[in-house]
């Protein structure tokens, strides 16, 4: 089909370019018919432009406009004018001018579209989904995709500028499940044997800094094959990075400055570095949370020594058990009527723990259910390690260290959501630090890796190896934006010995160790530098950049919680000669 | 383990530091022990630096330095001071000064490296492959994967600057084989279904382009599970281009603009633009081949109709079939021995024809063994034809079109090869246009897209789709430089009824149409613009500029012809729990 190629996009043209001949192409956005003068504003990527197509101008193009529909691709030519005074549109950058066409080329016509393209839809996400081309037009989509464009360039130019190197590593790499589960791709050429894709491409960065490469980043897909929640896919992208010859501050460093910019040339806003570091301990013990939104207070207490002696069993026996009694204090919670706090109490249980107590601070003192088992004075002390204030409520839960604080951590967020203390506008970035090594894993009867088997134990701990391992800590440290763990990473284990020690306390034996990771404790014997590094979740800063509700938002083409794409109906069968070919068969 | 950070790299020191404390880490490169003062090159990936160990400087240094070995890993500290006048290493840029060592850590020892970690070593790849960190060491290698580094930045920064947007397109993908095998990834979630991994992201950048990004770019993996040939990758990178409201000379402008940056910024070369165009039918007509070598003449000329009327009936017969005789004369060729033409006509009907004629043009004029066939003066106007001067050769094959050509084309190269007709220095670049659309497939009695099955017939052609649609020329265009295509690409069809047409040429009938490419042509149902791109293939890109001989060589992990990692063993067994999960078993 022959056609006027644009002149100018439909963002282009200003009161400046009044007089000229130009020719426009793109979609058309609306279309109005008022008293035989037809009005279109003309849509791309750049912006819209209205377009007039006047009988008295030209009867012919009058004529084939009528024809226009909304999603209909058109090129059209033109003079630019001034629009009269009156009706200029300043929402739109070409508001001062108009369009008055004398050709028209029609490239396609649409049909209606399922939905309308619309900045604002009240549209099931699926039918959003399956119709991704349409949902992708919108211009709150646009601008989340543009984001996303941002966002590369701005990491890239950073890590280039500091002398970092790209490095593609495999998608094709071997299967050495961990945790999360691999995804698996048959081989043709090697019958009855496997490919995995990553769940990152951890092993080769290091494999880098054994190779001498010093300063290496990526921007990367990765793979898990895990249930899907709301803010999880299959596959997401990771900024990647590993350093040689460095410690925590060096990469914490170096992450900063990349946030700075972040921040600066998107949000407009200058963060101060170093950002805070928080233990792991003081984290939890404080929020409740290994990744605490520090947007709001509610900041937590222990009461565990103040109720130890009191006449309340259910606190001093959870105490003596080795249990703590913590809580918060929600400013003006006192307010809280009884049915507001049954509400609460039953959020709590659904939790996993007995019961939450609470201790009003009113004008008249202590309004609390169990003032009578502690007394006065202990609900006094109570309100007061809490920072209660007269009209506060302190919330008090008693399990063991970790459910205790963890439920807390739930509530703290809960109670902010309700109360609306989270400020949208603010952004909090700090360091979690100080990550135990280890997990253990009751249902597995071993330890598991916290971060991941490659992390390397705090020289202060490594004694602990040899012990009650849960207490070590690690070299790890978390990035944390506004309550979400935007980046992970720790210094690695390079050192042979100590790596085969610590797969041996994760349950993984020589045998084991060798046959996966053989080649990675081979290449320690060869000089391997000390190295760290740090894995940040591209989708998800993305998200919060954009003031998204879910990852599916900032991403072109996302899958559905049961990892189906429903635009291209995948994934689908195949044909048993494909099998064949792969020496596999359907179960 | 504490040890102290460096101050510079080694490569930073000149001898305006002398007199400076530093610090310095990396590999020991070499080492020497000279009357008691030990020498060492501190490599890293900045450069190379000379320690002094003396003992009248630090006994204790000086005894811990004699447990160094190549490729130990270290931390030293000292002062750096300018070398005695004549030992200066002019070849390092840092040879005008070395570091006197006052401290000294080992960070780690290494074994025996099983190869040498030098510029040029004699070891078989495998090797390479099984230990590649040790090789990745290598500057070469190293070399190889910073021009990788730069290609990727010069490459965004160059189609940002174009206003183009990076989008990232799925990984899983659905299975749609055409042309090539697909990876295939069984799905857990959804039991007898699978993903695949894709071929190229062809749908999602037009996709792309119906949802109004307007130019879209990436560098991408692809995935191909083809047989390995030398310079094939089971996975590999591309940039992937696609832009709305365009024709062919939009997209070469744009690739011709990227290609002058690469060949400036890396190469220093300033390359003219627009490049050469060339048809198919002139490329294979006259240097045999869809992707012809310019770098060197060793033109062809068609000499049927020279011979169709002479005596020799191989000529004359196969001219009456439909077939052609042609031919190039070869410089100097008139010196080939008897026997170096025995072996070039070995050589030629290796290639699948019946023989291979020639014509010397000596100072005594004709020699050729079908003098007595042709007569004096058909040869003489071959000579003519074919452009040959006294001292030549003209080689002559004759078979149909397609085996004339390609066989000529292959020749020719071959002779270029032999002649050293081919200068490294030189950079050739032109485009290849006006390939058909279909080749006719006897194997599979159907007719095979020639780029895929996207591609918009050239409008000239279009009514051939409806009678010998063989002839119908496609808008599609290859950029070939020194002889290898580095990018292909075309128009594509953004209508859907024609493009349910060129799928049912391909045999694709409307039930298997809908089945794989259905949200295709849905999609084009509402508002799809004129659009059209192209892909690059990196690593062929990578391979020529680095001047290497396969691309395994600027990939940091690549695999072998077998589709097989040295390094990690991969791919391999997985426990049937794996595979339980995803409701498939081996055959």
């Amino acid at each position: 089909m022959l056609y006027k190629k644009r002149t100018h996009t439909c963002g282009d043209l200003r009161a400046s370019h009044v007089g000229q001949s130009v020719t426009l192409t793109g979609w058309v956005d609306t279309r109005r018919d008022l008293g035989g003068v037809i009005f279109i504003d003309l849509r791309d990527r750049y912006g819209k432009t209205q377009v007039v197509f006047n009988p008295k101008h030209s009867e012919a193009i009058h004529t084939l406009a009528k024809e226009l529909r909304t999603e209909f691709v058109i090129s059209v030519s033109g003079y630019v004018e001034k629009r009269p005074d009156g009706t200029d549109n300043s929402k739109l950058l070409t508001g001062a001018i108009d369009v008055l066409a004398d050709d028209l080329t029609i490239l396609n016509k649409a049909e209606t579209t399922p939905f309308p393209i619309d900045d604002k839809i009240e549209t099931n996400e699926d039918l959003r989904l399956k119709y991704r081309y349409l949902d992708l037009r919108r211009e709150p989509m646009q601008k989340n995709l543009l984001l996303r464009h941002t966002m590369y360039q701005i990491t890239r130019r950073y890590f280039d500028e500091h002398s970092f190197v790209e490095i593609e590593t495999p998608v094709l790499m071997k299967s050495t499940p961990e945790g999360a589960r691999d995804f698996l791709v048959p081989s043709r050429i090697n019958p009855g044997k496997f490919y995995a894709l990553p769940q990152s491409p951890q092993t080769y960065k290091q494999i880098l800094m054994v190779a001498g490469y010093d300063r290496y980043f990526q921007i990367v897909k990765c793979f898990r094959d895990e249930d899907l929640r709301a803010d999880r896919q299959l596959e997401f992208t990771q900024i990647d990075v590993e350093m040689s010859f460095v410690d925590e501050s060096d990469i914490q460093t170096i992450v900063e400055g990349l946030m700075q910019r972040f921040m600066k040339e998107i949000k407009g806003i200058d963060v101060a570095v170093p950002f805070p570091r928080l233990t792991y301990k003081d984290a939890m013990e404080g929020y409740g949370s290994d990744k605490p939104d520090l947007r709001f207070d509610l900041k937590c207490a222990d009461f565990s020594t103040l109720v130890k002696e009191s006449g309340f069993k259910v606190f001093t026996e959870n105490v003596k058990k080795g249990g703590v009694v913590a809580g918060f204090a929600v400013p003006g919670g006192a307010a809280y009527t009884r049915n507001q706090m049954d509400n609460l109490v039953d959020f709590t249980k659904s939790l996993g723990v007995g019961g939450l107590a609470y201790i009003k601070l009113t004008e008249k003192g202590i309004e609390s259910a169990i003032e009578k088992f502690l007394g006065n004075d202990v609900c006094m002390k109570i309100c007061e390690a809490a920072g209660a204030k007269v009209g506060d409520n302190v919330l008090i839960v008693a399990d063991n260290w970790q459910k205790t604080y963890t439920t807390l951590g739930t509530l703290r967020l809960e109670i902010a959501k309700r109360m609306n203390l989270i400020d949208d506008n603010k952004w909090n970035l700090h360091w979690v630090v100080d990550f135990p090594m280890f997990d253990y894993s009751e249902e597995e009867k071993r330890h598991v890796a916290m971060h991941h088997p490659f992390t390397a134990p705090n020289p202060e701990d490594a004694h602990l190896l040899d012990g009650d391992a849960t207490k070590a800590r690690a070299r790890a440290y978390d990035l944390v934006m506004n309550g979400n763990e935007i980046a992970g990473g720790s210094i690695r284990i390079h050192d042979s010995s100590l790596q085969s020690k610590v797969f041996g306390l994760l349950g993984i034996g020589p045998e084991e160790a060798k046959m996966k990771f053989g080649f990675m404790l081979d290449a320690f014997r060869y000089g391997a530098p000390p190295h760290g590094g740090i894995a940040f979740g591209f989708d998800r800063i993305a998200m919060l950049f954009a003031g998204a509700k879910s990852i599916r938002d900032v991403i072109a083409f996302p899958k559905t919680s049961s990892g189906v794409s429903l635009m291209d109906d995948n994934p689908s069968t195949v044909d048993t000669k494909q099998l064949d070919e792969l020496h596999i068969k359907l179960k």
